[in-house]
Order: structure tokens, then sequence, then C-alpha cells
């Protein structure tokens, strides 16, 4: 079990992948995000982008999916307070492929809970031509070692 | 139609609401956060949360979802480049319904594209008992008004 005292600054992971469908970024986005650059082929075309793109929602989405599966052991998470500086640097478009690098930044003891430890770590998310899409600041929870 | 030129600073519209069910909670998390305190009921009593919560991506989904139904026009939107500063302060649990205040709180028309602009948003998610519940600043891309 990987606990917070077992993390170090530094420490880096890169996640497995995940392929977008056109099927899977229109159904995400008819539930969740409605515009038409999302979910309708043909009138995404007259937009800036000239072709469907994934919800920005639906690829913070599978990057969390993908750092679930490859770097949090969900028997110490506890979770997260929030994020910071999104940014949605390139469109993901059917058929492109998204890994993410996941790299801690910082690591910090609660004072208030001795059980407990917040860790800072630097999102980067690539596609398969390893063009950066996506970055972000996250925050999360993890319990500490028993002492 | 709603034009980047028709948005004042301070306007707020406050979206419909939306209520969280406990097999919408547990079908998103299987999907994009499977954490134990999202996915299982009996796992999640023995977390700090004391009961199942959604993913705070699913919060920031539907939230996406109650603005773009109520204060985006979806013929002028030309997405966004991303957010900042997003909080998730309390839990959403099942049965909670949420509704979202969407204020402009800045606008920048574009130096290098005369026929749009660029607009920031606080973003704040209430409960059904008036609780903040997330927080975020946005930005979103809309087009202006031909001339």
């Amino acid at each position: 079990m990987r606990y917070f005292d077992d993390l170090n600054i530094g420490d880096s992971i890169e996640t497995g992948s995940h392929t977008f469908t056109e099927d899977a970024i229109i159904a995400f986005a008819r539930q969740f995000d409605p515009q038409p650059f999302h979910t309708d082929p043909a009138a995404a075309k007259n937009y800036i982008f000239g072709g469907i793109i994934a919800s920005g929602w639906h690829t913070a989405s599978v990057t969390m999916r993908l750092i679930v599966d490859s770097a949090i052991d969900v028997r110490a998470s506890l979770g997260s307070p929030g994020f910071d500086d999104l940014t949605w640097k390139q469109p993901v478009r059917p058929g492109d492929t998204i890994r993410v690098r996941w790299t801690c930044t910082e690591k910090t003891p609660s004072k208030s809970r001795p059980d407990i430890g917040s860790a800072k770590f630097l999102i980067e998310v690539f596609n398969q031509h390893d063009a950066l899409i996506m970055t972000m600041t996250s925050i999360g929870l993890s319990l500490r070692k028993p002492r």
C-alpha cells in the first residue's frame, strides 16, 4: 500500500492510454456539454475547429480515469479539494489517443490531522503525436503510514 | 442571438437545477473515477465522507450542462481555453440538487481576431441548502456581432 509517506517530490508516473471514439465524444457531450462542435459532426465543420472535438470535461474525466488506474493507490486516497490552471491547449478529435504524465511537485503533512497529508501534482496530457494537449495542477489528499 | 457584444460585466444568470441519484454517481465514477468513495456505498462508509459522494468531475460536468442549458448561446460560443481555481468545497451526495450562478467578471475583445472576444466568468455552484459546494473561474470565447 502506497501511503503519503511513500511519495517523493519529483516522482513521476506515465499512465496507460485511452483512445477517443466519435461515438464516445458525442455521448459524453449530449449528456454534459451539448454544443454543436461536440455533438454534431456536420455542424462542427463550420466552427474554427473544422470538425467535432471532445468536450474539455470529457478529456479531463478520461485524464482522471488514467490517473486512478495508474498513479493513485485507491486504498490510501482521500480525494481532492480542487485543481488549478486547467488549460486545454489543443482539441481532442475522434481517433486521438491520450496519456498522462503525473508528477509530484510538493507535499505537506497536515498539521491538524496527523494521519493525512496533502500533495500537489503537475498533470500533463499528451496525444499520440506527443503534443501537450492539456495541463493542470491538482491537489490530492492521502493517508499517512500508521506509526 | 447573444453575441460577445451583448454581454456586460456584472451580468449574472442563475441556471436550472440538477439532482444527483446514487445510480448516476456510481455510473459516472465507474467510467471516469473508480475510487471506492464514489463507486461503493458500503466501502464509502469507512472514508471520511461517511458515505458515497459524486466524483468532482461529475459535479463539474453537470455544472457545464447547466451552464450550456441556461447561460451560453451555443450559436455564438466558440468553447473555452481553460479554467482556474476549481475548488470542491463540500461533497455532493445522492439526492443533492445543485444549481449554478454564472457571473461575467471581465471581457476582452481579441486583438488578432476582430470577430471574436474572450470573457471571464465566476462560476458558483450551490446545493439545495444554499451551501456553496464548488467554485471556479472560467474563460469563454464567443463571436462578436457582425458589423
